[in-house]
């Protein structure tokens, strides 16, 4: 999402119970998701290993990335719940396409993508639990 | 799904690390996770209170539902944190949607579904525990 | 959907422009829709030739169910392109399953399930021109 | 998606019945399909009035995107098809919330997302056409 966009529409994205948010770590957090999902979905195309475990992932991360954009709709449990099933669910896609990442660009840069959404998770995780204290 | 379908496809769903499925209770699980998204996205489109809820709740089930039919992309640790969430986000809208209950029936069945869909993930990582013990 | 939900829900499903519609024909479409999702999902797990076809053609149907969900949303126009769109789709993903039907009862059985979308949704499609003149 | 993975991913995207395509149209509208999702996600949350073509717009150009992402899967004629209904449903949710766009920054971005959509469908749709001929 640019800048401008995530400017006006920030005051829509509130969790009730969560008085403030780290809107640059939400922010990470979406676009890794979005690149994470569009990388996964090229990368089941190739390859029948991947093919489970990464559409597996573009699926949850995309769950992952419209919750982030209905903030109103979440409480901080479940969405350090969801935060755990991403990081998971990337975490097994992860391992998967890194068997296969010295033979495909793709498995590599989906492996790669993974990561980026895994740390964006970790790191959006942690400002909720500084957040809260 | 119907039986014969799942007859025929169950041969596909196998999990990398769990010899042994509760198929009963994995099909119970993604009849209640389909109930569960439909009543959601058509809760979501009644009233402004629950619309972000019951919408970041219909993605999660169909996700979950997904995974489900997708199992060679699975690890349990995985599915044991997608059902977490899966059950996480069926509490945050039921809880919502109960409040309007009184006053709305269509809140009412969708509480219902987040209700049946909560207690079919529980009984589904039950059996995964039990099976993996 | 079960038909008490259907009858609870279908006040909230009224399209603008369309006075009447088929509420037959449309749970009929959903049903065959939501049948597709899974049939495709799995069909795409076994084999690298159908994978592409069948995952689109899954969230193809995903998106057809949810819109028949939030009739609200919908023009007569709208709706008819997206029939169109499921129609070819289903067409595409069943050529290509139809090809590997005699190998596989999964294949066979996806082949199956596009064939039942594409015939609901050109009822409902023919439904909405009946009750349009 | 950026420009590396593209080009290390274009290998997969090859649509049967079409030897070329315009990458270059396809990227510019997997972005826009991409942005629309977003964009429509955070307006169907803010006011009744476009929740339900919002969620409905979000939906068809997430599939849109992937679909694009899986080329292998289409032909040419769903592809087009595909590209009709996104059009269509683009044009019913900017129609809705151009209605509220004075009174709401977010619908009025929203509509910018759906326009901006609408136009690279239209454009890969003619890149499809030209290269077909």
């Amino acid at each position: 999402m640019d800048a401008t966009m995530m400017d006006a529409m920030s005051a829509e994205m509130k969790m009730p119970g969560m008085e403030m948010m780290d809107m640059a770590a939400m922010q990470a957090c979406m676009d890794a998701c979005s690149a994470c999902e569009q990388a996964c979905t090229v990368c089941s195309m190739q390859m029948m290993d991947c093919a489970p475990a990464c559409m597996n992932c573009a699926d949850m991360c995309n769950t992952m990335m419209r919750a982030m954009l209905r903030m109103q709709g979440m409480t901080p449990a479940a969405m350090m719940a969801m935060l755990d099933a991403c990081i998971a669910m990337c975490q097994t896609c992860m391992d998967e396409c890194m068997q296969h990442a010295e033979n495909s660009d793709v498995c590599r840069m989906c492996a790669q993508a993974c990561k980026s959404c895994m740390d964006a998770c970790m790191a959006m995780r942690e400002s909720m639990v500084k957040m809260a204290s």
